[in-house]
């Protein structure tokens, strides 16, 4: 496996990390560098993107719109299973990297690119989740990250670096940022700075997506949304793609209040970090599902669904999406999923989302099932008895031979 | 083991229905009647009970003050593990019945009685707790359980029953609730008829305990709460009793709207059920005890933890809390909690409960630790290169067999 | 739903237990009684059953060869998690129950019976398992289990009854036997009587399906197993039906006294029961399958797959294997099955079974990937020094914290 | 932090691969070497290594007997477990890494050292395992990995370095060993070379601690393990300490050709390996700690422990035996072991070790428990129905859903 690199994918943002990142791959590498940007609902025009590669002189500028495909194949699935790490944080920035790898990789692949490359740093997760996914899907392309390879260890060495290669450095980054942002359809997430301390609140300046609750609206607001086998098909009775979907619940929840969430949590390479999540859609979904599948799972499922879901968040979180232990576990939660279909209705008030109602043409709730033709599911009271003791017949002995043995 | 019952230790409530099992004890067994009242924070006055057990010639009244045992004893380990049941139920009755269960047992040993007796109905899961934290207490103690033996189907033949034994009968019991209620210290549970199809809203007038959020303050209240080895010890710097912090943190949740969920929950006796349950000082305590974990406890500590708290969860609600196997759990748990300690600062604003800070002087942030003697714990963030590329070999290896073989 | 029994169908071994069950259900119910006799390699003749329900007056008897299903769709799939039950048990029989089950609902619905009925004593695990899987086919259908109903309790009883309706005993059941027997093409248990005391080994003349190891062959024998998709195929290179190919290893392994497990083992209704179990072929495909998935699963598939193993054991121990949750562990099995392919070789022994060679063209041992077309994949033992590095990371911060804090 | 080594203790066996670095250490940190030799019962005299390392001019060396300390804290500990990775490995190598390197740093932290060494190689577990046990046991403690860091690639540079530096070269090691052998007094492990292709059974000549079981005496051999609190204690009757018990076993295994494993592992650094390993005593105390449990264990117990045991035998194999998840599991583990004790027989022959009997003092076995002073724990098959009809309730109600939505 030779070492040397003539073509590389970098996922270009256009800002100037990675603009600083396109030049050094060019001056070090000595190679062609096929840009990829893409639109994951971050909320950034991509088209000064476009012309930014081009002052590079970058002949092949990939630009692509993979919202549907972000929400319908990676947010939507990662939801049946009413996924949340660390019993708070859903997922937001872990979700949308294997994607972006993804694309890196297959465009590498059409290209006949030898590397791709990444702007992530040498202290996060998102360096881990871009290469296990190449990796995962392409054992022969190389990954090249900057950040752990260059000497360009401090702001200042960056910008001296972007005016000595004639980057254009826009005023407000002059500047260290007071915090730094990742953004997407599903979340906004803010680190670092002002955020370390995790003692101090986070000031009220780094929310970007959500209305602080105690400026939402006075009015509750009421909304229903429609499941299909698993995954929101509607709000409101009417019918949306996927990533119009989640822009919808975004919209409602950001007005709301909902989905912020000041956390400290476990990063997969050995440290703790504070952040400032907001997922105003997602929190939506989250309860949202939970409610329609109150109704529709039976217990098994629910159990077996919520044993497994901390396994599921942890692989999804270090990086493992494609891996054949993250396929199996989608496997065994799609199963389940075949009859979470219906209507909840949830409540949105000042920066909480409350499921109030849900409804479903395949419920499991008993009241549903009297009217069954074959006549009632009974429930004689009398089983009880037998139930109990049956199961406590174990707990008797179990009791019997401690006091016998001297407990 | 004769079927003879010579002394049965009735857990008694003084209200119509445990009155009327009193009287159908004392007739069909024809046999001696301990009643045992306590009081676990339902917020009833329990002298009436004595009163009304007088009247049915009761000799043996217990009645005893357990608020400090039940929330010392019960709550606080169960919160250890931040227990939720199918991801929503802060488990408020569940907790409560091994504890009524284990002092019926031991006046029943205490005072020569043969049986217990309880008022649950043959189809919910109190029943089943109460029996098997029996079972698991006292192998030879029998239970009566009068709703699974009687004939008295009907409200009006309750009534009709109690008329013709002189138990009287307050005027708003004539006719039939609305729906019922169960409380205790840690939450109030409103289940059945207006609440019994999950597709309509709960009535206004259900709660009980939490002010409607949209009625709560306009003003956000910021509240702390001190932690030693994984309990809460102090609110807002003041010293507490473990009753009297939960008692506090119900004031000052419920003032603010929050703890307030409506859900359809899995019965262990093999149906689903909605219920409108309020556990204000209790969803407080679930997430500040998370925010104390989240820099205290190592990530290995947290996620084992979390993997196993839907086990743990499912042990309490169908009444094992007396088993090996909780007990198994419970060492694990308890085994993390020695650092656990410090302060979180939660604000409650209309319907919400956030941690907003947390401190520790065991904090596990890495912040804290560049300062050890020794000298910092470096971060090189070379390392994540051979990292990643260890986690990435075996995803490399299935990669390239898949390609091979032709996936 | 009316409690009148016009129909019932009966598992019919047409042994003498099954006839009086036979003749109680006309006289009790008064209803037609269909007959079911299965042969799932019990190694009995079946129309001796047929000779005897006619004499009994039956008009629906039906006799059915189900052995390649029984191996095909219910003891391979299960195989395929290496699936023991407390360490110990290839759960021969509980497999076996959901198969007659299910056909006795099928059968039913063909005829319009309104019932089912089977012979397993109301003590066992046998009466769970056949009532749960109607339960799970048709929640119309009754089941009456007359060992829970009737009133023969001792088999002097049940010997009056057989006399006193002309039933036929044969003369070995005449006087109690001094063990119980079940049996099919997966295994043998015997339990009861002469095993009663766990204490006592086994006397030698229980074991009916394997030899003594200290009389098996003085002389090895190795043998060949092929595997494709997770399922074997062929026995030293000749491919075989599912039922051909567990005939053959079991006798194989009944001839090298393989598989022969003398156990205590808790039953799910809550007593512990001793058995000689005896599962010759059974045995070698356990060890076969973890041979050939231990060069062909990626070890995130196999930890996956060990760690939910358990209760995939105690799923279909308990009697759940047509349940949603069985179902879904399934789909999760499966999954990881696609490349279990290739050949096991394994030596038996007097007693043992042990892998000694393993082969697949779909090997992820690491030696088969040296020659892929991209070039080797690397390992580069200076990765180690990174991947040890963050691994550790934690672990420092948690003996500083420990140490600071004075653990 | 420095990073100037002045002194590093040496896990030194006195062979030549540890000799070497020994020099190499000298050499390339001038540093103060501390050897440290330790008994673990891997069969080799202690004195030769001391003499060695005098030679080196070594002036602090510490040779001890760890006997005792690893059977006792280490090996019994872990089959109090059941403990088995991947199904089939006993964890004989994974289990005294621990030990090894927690002595390491305590004489580093006696004798002021600010650095550890090991001579584990860069492709293994063991050097995983030696680390994170420092990285646990003491965060500012340095660890020297010379297979990672030399340039000493081949056997010919190695013999060509330990020529140059005088260091003596036995005459069997001139030639490259045809596998490589780790051993302590729990097992055997043989891998490498003539063991490198899985699909070649392994050469007779590897093994080196059992006999071949066709060597095996003819006549079968009935031992008995008593047991107390989960440890064996006693071996046919005579009590023994944990390492004299370990090593009675091992000479009873190994005469019986017990314990004797060729499989395929997969290793935490990414690959798959194939070794043989011989665990003669170690097996026979898995198949009788199991024995001894069956009687001894509720189910609740059994089961959770089972269920947890994969994860607990990750953790160990991983190097994470100094870890708070690993103690946390412990607690767990231990808790359920108080009543565990009693007496195990077990037929030895040819390969195998078979549980023949049981008994306990503290059993659980229904038989034992008739006699209970207040009466027996009646079972009533009546029960049964109640039971079945319960746990079957939600089978049916998803069963009438799943007809009704058309599945």
């Amino acid at each position: 496996m030779s070492n040397e690199i003539r073509k590389v994918v970098l996922a270009y943002s256009g800002g100037l990390d990675t603009s600083i990142i396109l030049k050094w791959l060019q001056e070090t590498y000595n190679c062609e560098v096929v840009t990829f940007t893409a639109d994951l609902g971050q909320g950034e025009e991509l088209e000064p993107a476009r012309r930014k590669a081009e002052m590079f002189g970058i002949k092949d500028i990939r630009i692509e719109d993979l919202r549907e495909e972000f929400v319908r194949d990676f947010v939507f699935p990662m939801f049946r299973a009413n996924t949340v790490y660390e019993g708070q944080y859903l997922l937001g920035t872990s979700i949308a990297r294997p994607l972006i790898a993804k694309r890196l990789v297959e465009i590498a692949q059409e290209t006949g690119a030898d590397a791709i490359s990444h702007g992530a740093t040498g202290k996060g997760n998102d360096q881990v989740r871009f290469e296990l996914t190449a990796n995962a899907l392409d054992p022969a392309i190389k990954v090249i990250a900057p950040w752990r390879e260059w000497d360009l260890r401090s702001r200042t060495q960056l910008l001296a670096y972007a005016e000595a290669n004639q980057i254009p450095i826009a005023k407000d980054k002059r500047g260290e940022a007071p915090f730094s942002v990742d953004a997407n359809l599903l979340h906004t997430s803010s680190e670092g700075m002002v955020l370390e301390d995790p003692g101090v609140p986070a000031p009220d300046y780094v929310a970007q997506r959500t209305v602080d609750p105690e400026k939402a609206p006075d009015q509750a607001e009421i909304i229903t949304i429609g499941y299909e086998k698993g995954d929101p098909v509607s709000v409101n009775g009417v019918k949306l793609s996927p990533a119009a979907l989640l822009t919808k619940l975004n919209e409602l929840g950001g007005k709301h209040g909902v989905g912020r969430l000041d956390l400290v949590e476990n990063r997969f390479v050995g440290m703790k970090s504070r952040g400032l999540y907001e997922t105003p859609g997602g929190t939506i979904l989250l309860v949202a599902h939970r409610g329609i599948e109150s109704i529709t799972l039976d217990r098994g499922e629910a159990h077996l669904k919520d044993e497994l879901m901390p396994k599921y968040a942890e692989l999804i979180y270090n990086g493992f999406w494609f891996s054949p232990e993250r396929e199996m576990l989608q496997a065994l939660i799609d199963k389940s999923q075949q009859y979470v279909s219906g209507e909840v209705t949830v409540k949105l008030y000042k920066g909480s989302a409350t499921v109030i109602a849900r409804t479903s043409p395949h419920s499991l709730y008993n009241m549903d099932l009297v009217t069954f033709e074959e006549g009632a599911i009974a429930y004689d009271h009398k089983d009880a008895a037998g139930f109990i003791r049956l199961n406590g017949l174990r707990l008797k002995t179990w009791a019997a031979r401690n006091k016998k043995s001297g407990a």
